[in-house]
């Protein structure tokens, strides 16, 4: 797999099959920039109707080229693009790229056309990228590859980049050569009819020219494969995604741009999470943390140093610190002392250290040194402003030799505030590359994403629940009954959803379903025992409560017969069917939470959870998580939610039983697992006891799509 | 006061006091800048050792000028500066700019040394900028006046600045000529020690050259005339601010750096909504929202209208739209109708309207004064990606053609991602100047700001309560009793702060303290009628309901007597000092909300609202305003709220009558201007009952500053 994916960014020989004698035509541009990057093999332009283009011999076809052929570049009108990946597969090309649009972008006719090409490509065991795509490009020396039509060729280094828009690409490559950021290989990867993201990154993850990849998506292909790999791969070479489509406006854009399938962006993100991806808002914020990363160890932790010869940018890189999470903590007594030695003394020493104005260079290299060397901080930043008194050249290469001087797993930053950019001396240092920004608050963004990061690495790994098989048959057993009944899908009444969740493992508030008759329900409560809660059901009730379909605290039973039977009155009045009571053992109070399942149509089954009642869905304070959710994840989970207090006796109430609820969690994620018709699943409240005293269910509403709904992939 | 300004930009002769020949040293730059910028009257060099520097005579003194002297830059060495300061006076120059450093930044003796400068020049008459700043300047071509040491003297224009750190003085010059962004009046006032930002706004107010205004600040030096200021200001000339020390950090770093008064942010943030500025994070953000208010329109609604010939950074767009509160709304059918015709068939046509990487010249022209027309529109984003078959100076003609053909009033931007900048053609056309930025998002987050501009532009002034003579006298007379007893100051006992708050016309629960006895409670409730609410008093016992000290819903005497007696042992082992009850009379229930009030060093009373009980401390939901609070303001405080949906019945629960706890709100704020001496004020809760039922305060807790405490400026 991996092997045949090097054809695209190694390869012996190149045909561009469109070449074309017209400037300014994309066939032209290719072979052009295939010949400017000097390209380390033979380029066969293949064209029907020329003998010779821009100096090289020309074919009529692929087979004509008579001698092997790595990759293609096709780059003819859409209609005899599948003539000529039959052409390609039969001459035992490798790996060809569709550079024509106009398949699957455009509608049913074109993703059947787009399908073809896979086929066929997939047979004769030919790699595939594209259709409607920009092309692929290695700066490997040994290759020299620019198979695009960007007029840009990047400087050589060790960030790969795949991006799913031909046009962000462009873009993209412009704005490493204005950054001067090096870049291994960069792929287009359009429609993705056969190469995906996901086999870049299994490629990337062995290729020893690379340390960072950085990804624009759009949409996932297989999302379930990602989540696998990815983390795989991020332990060795950090990954920086833009996925957009994040609103609801982006996601109409995105899905009318590529036909894809939307995924949540809770799910979104809470797939990046898992699988250690780091997620940015921004292209602009996704280069700013790559330039880190691709020169910089990983910090160990969360504390900046910052020397600085101007107050104002390091306020400014103070207030962003602390708004991405960083900490800027005081330095050791050792390292004050040095520094008041060393700078005259209005300097300001509460980092951030103030050097002032006229600091020269000797000061910042030295400074640089002694804070980075601070066993409190885990990273350093050097801000310089130029101002008239000092020359950049000579303060860049102070900061080179500070930075030297240091243990290689402090990363070393700087800000620059300056039009004329950095100087080249400062990478030109025996530490390599220091990374440089225009304004603070990159640096600071860049830094924090690089903490986060490290803290992801260092995460144990954690284990997901399995269903022991006679409890998962047990399960299987009982939704295969319900949907024998049921070949719709829909909402399941409550003693099945109740056992199929006491068989997952959980406690359930103990229940009897009864007619809805307050005979009945007083009956039903006598053998529970009291008090009891009294629940209306019918089919329009699923919010009970706004609905004045829930009674609490009934401590006997003419008190059941009493609410029984106002609630029949209430509802009928209100037009609303009641075709039955529930009555429920009263639970005795403790911290409220929901545990629940979405399906999401691309990402599969997401866990959620949340703490607080009506919190939830005022404030959405909510976690999510794909399944499986491992016992890490789950506190994880936990301690992402805002009102986790809460958990641990806020306000002089009670704690809860934090480790109870993550057993709730970790059971429902098994059971989503087992039970692949789950389409939502809704715990709330599960109430929450004190510690020791588990968690008990006290409603569910559970819905499984029917045998005829399409299933998650 | 304005017209003393004026010297500072449009001096008739500068005189440079401490003017070098030392190539490099800042009293050399700044004669040289001034030189070089052809200042348009005479420059008089002051220097007792050289009789001509760079060519011009030179004085050894002011007095030596023997002519008219508008302006002195004053660079001699901080312990000469005061004697240079009399001379100027003497002389009758009319304004100074004190570059030195050296003075209050330094501490106590360097702050009394300031002030002597203030002193000397406002008794003169003359007006004083820094000292400890980098200068002033103007493009006005009759001035032409470079008086800083900034090594740019950027292009002239309509953006007037005024920064409070020099170094990010030279780094917002710098970049204001990397972006092209003209300038009209620059000024560094280092540390205010004369002339304020506020000086400066009252100046641009009526300044001709000036349309929008851009500040970087640090602290306030009388954020109280700012409020007033300010909206009278930006109603004609948008004001634009940076204000850093953000972060505890950052607020550290700043008065380390300024030795200037901390303020909070949430009263920063409040401080700026209703003075009408607008806040940016960045100075990056700073300069992104400046550049679309300096050449178009406010925006008359959020609704984006976007073409692009690259799907990816439509996506893009309209995820960062989405996020700042911007919305890409369906397009007419009659644009859609003329937009097919227009376009392709493939072309995407549910904004972003996205022409595909082939569209011409003439399609962007065309689509953009489509879609700038449209009913549905009020701004609208061109977005370009340089594909091969396209040429940017064509695409830029005509955007600049199709934004001249659209209303005045329509707001044009637009994105050129490409390192080669935007064609200088597109600020050629009638149109004008027309903003470029190089990412969506950059485009996005400027026009969400001028966005919420026009709707502060819109906003009704409001009208703030104040306390009737009578109802001001009783609770002076009553605040004057307490502080003769409490000179110290401190918690103010339940029975004046309800006195005093009845006076404010707030409604409080009816209640009795009596001491800790329980037969002593239980004949108060008998009194009051039942049910009734106990509550312990004590010196530690400020949050009751963590401590056990409060009973709620007791029904009759013997209820309070077991409460009061149970309450009195489980304080007694927690070893709590119980020093009396409080029983009141319960309050039927409702909404709870918090209105305080807090006090900040700087900015004075801050009336704080929240909803929810727990949601406001577990959730920080809370809202902020600057007294005076207006009604306009006490509504939007709480249409801020995240949890505001509790307000309007959420969940089946009741509605509250809102209109009630804004006249709260707006009481207290009359009150917190009615008693300077009002440190803390906590009504929590306030039960706010159904529409038309009024609120009532339950819990009260007051704090007043004792006589010999500082006041607030």
């Amino acid at each position: 797999m991996t092997a045949s994916v090097r054809s695209f960014f190694a390869p012996r020989s190149v045909a561009v099959i469109g070449a074309s004698r017209r400037p300014g035509s994309i066939g032209r541009a290719i072979l052009d920039n295939l010949v400017a990057a000097e390209f380390c093999g033979p380029i066969y332009p293949v064209n029907p109707d020329a003998a010779e283009i821009a100096g090289l011999r020309s074919y009529p076809s692929v087979a004509a080229i008579g001698a092997p052929v790595d990759l293609a570049i096709v780059v003819v009108p859409a209609h005899a693009v599948e003539a000529v990946i039959r052409e390609c597969a039969a001459a035992t090309v490798r790996a060809a790229v569709v550079i024509t649009s106009g398949f699957a972008e455009t509608g049913p006719a074109g993703r059947d056309a787009e399908q073809r090409l896979r086929d066929i490509a997939r047979a004769a065991g030919m790699r595939l990228i594209g259709p409607n795509c920009m092309g692929v490009l290695s700066t490997d020396p040994a290759v020299r590859l620019n198979a695009t039509f960007s007029p840009v060729f990047p400087p050589a280094g060790n960030v790969s980049m795949v991006t799913q828009s031909g046009a962000l690409g462009l873009a993209m490559l412009d704005h490493a050569r204005e950054l001067e950021l090096g870049i291994a290989d960069f792929a287009s990867i359009g429609n993705k009819a056969d190469v995906s993201g996901n086999d870049l990154l299994m490629y990337w993850r062995d290729d020893p020219r690379t340390r960072v990849i950085a990804m624009y998506l759009e949409s996932f292909g297989n999302p379930r494969r990602f989540v696998r790999l990815a983390p795989e791969v991020a332990r060795t070479r950090p990954i920086v995604a833009v996925k957009s489509g994040r609103s609801a406006a982006g996601t109409r854009a995105a899905s009318s741009h590529s036909a894809a399938l939307a995924s949540l962006d809770v799910g979104v993100d809470a797939l990046f999470a898992q699988a250690g991806v780091i997620r940015t808002d921004t292209l602009e914020q996704m280069f700013d943390v790559v330039a880190l990363l691709a020169s910089q160890p990983v910090p160990a932790g969360p504390r900046i140093g910052v020397v600085t010869n101007a107050g104002g940018p390091g306020i400014l890189l103070a207030d962003a610190c602390e708004a991405h999470g960083l900490v800027l903590p005081r330095l050791a007594e050792s390292t004050l002392a040095a520094l008041r030695a060393l700078l005259p003394p209005h300097a300001g020493l509460s980092n951030p250290i103030d050097m002032t104005a006229s600091a020269p260079a000797e000061h910042f290299a030295a400074a640089l040194e002694l804070v980075g060397r601070d066993p409190n901080v885990d990273a350093v930043v050097a801000i310089y402003i130029p101002p008239l008194v000092t020359d950049p050249d000579d303060i860049a290469a102070a900061i080179a030799r500070g930075a030297a001087a240091l243990p290689t797993n402090v990363p070393v930053a700087t800000v620059f505030m300056s039009s004329r950019g950095t100087p080249e001396v400062l990478s030109r240092g025996p530490r390599g590359r220091i990374p440089s920004y225009s304004f603070p608050e990159n640096a600071a963004l860049a830094l924090a994403a690089a903490v986060r990061h490290g803290a992801w690495l260092r995460r144990p790994a954690g284990a997901a629940r399995v269903l022991s098989p006679p409890r998962a048959e047990e399960i299987r057993a009982r939704v295969r009954g319900w949907s024998e009944r049921n070949p719709d899908g829909g909402w399941v009444g409550l003693d099945d959803a109740v056992a199929i969740l006491g068989a997952a493992g959980l406690r359930v508030a103990p229940h009897r379903s009864v007619p809805a008759e307050p005979a009945a329900a007083a009956a039903a409560a006598d053998e529970l025992g009291y008090p009891v809660v009294l629940k209306a059901v019918g089919p329009a009730l699923l919010h009970k409560t706004d609905a004045g379909g829930v009674a609490l605290g009934l401590a006997d039973a003419a008190a059941v017969r009493a609410a029984a039977g106002a609630m029949r009155v209430r509802l009928g009045a209100a037009g609303l069917a009641l075709t039955g009571f529930v009555v429920q053992r009263q639970i005795a109070a403790g911290v409220e939470a929901l545990v629940g399942v979405t399906s999401d149509p691309s990402l599969g089954p997401l866990v959620v959870a949340g703490i607080g009642g009506v919190a939830v869905e005022l404030y959405k304070d909510v976690a999510f998580r794909l399944t499986p959710v491992t016992d890490i994840d789950a506190v994880e989970m936990l301690d992402q939610l805002r009102g986790r207090a809460v958990l641990d006796g806020f306000r002089g109430a009670p704690a809860a039983d934090r480790g109870a609820l993550v057993e709730v969690i970790l059971a429902i994620s098994a059971l989503a697992d087992a039970v692949p018709e789950l389409a939502e699943l809704d715990l709330n409240p599960v109430i929450v006891h004190a510690p020791g005293g588990g968690a008990t269910v006290v409603d569910a509403r559970m819905r499984l799509r029917g045998s005829a709904s399409p299933r998650v992939a």
